[in-house]
């Protein structure tokens, strides 16, 4: 397990002998989980650090009428909700169900906390691994607070070329991950890429775009 | 400056004179800004953990056109940009200008997360407003990922009741928070209110939202 856990974003810069030492001197439980079965329900209280060391986990959540509205996929060896182990609403805020068979490790609350004063990258690590979530979050809200599919990729494409008219650059995401991110789907992004393409103010080439009526660009995004 | 610390949501449960302790044991630096005076830019690195002693600040960005997009107010003693000290994207998201004179108290980075090792309460303090931050932006793009007001104002509703076909339940914020919190305008929000009454699926007095047809606010929902 401490190979795997050195793979981990909260244990990353710790070798795994290290690991296994604070590890062994902190209180925790390893639990196994076989596939299909429920690891945690919605509201539940998250109590501990929960770190999947085998298998994956999926995320997901029932709208009133019963429809699955989300889902989102997790492999080891990735922590579960660690952004709701502290705050005022510390509760899982999706159902967690066993993709395969899960090996799961919890360390309680309490214990966690005593951890990460003891060790200083833990805790930055830590610290780091929610201020991420944090600040995606944040740029998410940005992007959706426009309203067109347009707007956004407008702000996106300028907040990305800091340069002049004839800016090229490079796009960090895949179309699918874009459309993710914007909340929207693939036809519809690839849509808006080819009326701007058509209209002038951009040409686009697989994840190369360059910009060639900035003033237009800017004129969408305001 | 320590009183006033010790209402700060960081120092919560933390004397004032433990502050002064913790403080004059800790690298620091107090800086006085003039009303109008520019504290940070967009895209500074947060080096600091930076609380307002005294006086107010407000958060603003300019879009491409040179239009300030987005105004967000700050009054001593909160943290400014707490969320942005750790992390890959450790940069202000806003320029932040005094709206007062100002007095500002500054911890660099690696003295704060010696203190925070130092002293659980701090680190527990942190943790908190961190992941309140993180559970408030995940909540608010969960109900913008609903395309109409409707859709919103449905989801909040159900989410508030958890009981049946009759249930009364009290608004915990006002229309123009909840307006907000939805990114819509007041009287949008007010319109669709009173549709809802209209239609007999809900009835609304101030705060106090009696909820007659449950059924019709989960096909609203869906």
């Amino acid at each position: 397990m401490y190979p795997i856990l050195s793979k981990s974003p909260l244990f990353m810069g710790v070798s795994p002998v290290e690991i296994e030492n604070m590890i062994s001197q902190t209180p925790h439980v390893v639990k196994n989980f076989s596939k299909g079965q429920l690891v945690a329900q919605r509201n539940d209280e998250v109590k501990s650090l929960t770190i999947l060391v085998e298998g994956s986990v999926k995320g997901e959540m029932a709208d009133f009428s019963g429809k699955i509205l989300k889902i989102e996929e997790m492999q080891a060896p990735k922590p579960i909700a660690h952004a709701f182990i502290f705050g005022e609403h510390n509760q899982y805020p999706v159902d967690v169900v066993a993709l395969d068979d899960c090996r799961i490790l919890y360390i309680p609350k309490a214990d966690f906390l005593a951890l990460m004063q003891r060790n200083a990258t833990v805790l930055i690590n830590y610290l780091n691994s929610i201020s991420n979530r944090t600040q995606f979050l944040s740029n998410r809200l940005w992007f959706l607070s426009f309203k067109t599919i347009k707007e956004k990729i407008a702000h996106y494409l300028l907040n990305l070329s800091y340069g002049g008219a004839n800016a090229t650059l490079i796009l960090p995401k895949s179309q699918q991950e874009l459309a993710e991110f914007f909340g929207v789907t693939r036809p519809a992004l690839a849509r808006v890429f080819s009326d701007l393409e058509v209209e002038g103010i951009i040409s686009i080439k697989r994840r190369e775009v360059v910009i060639r009526d900035r003033n237009k660009l800017i004129e969408i995004a305001s």
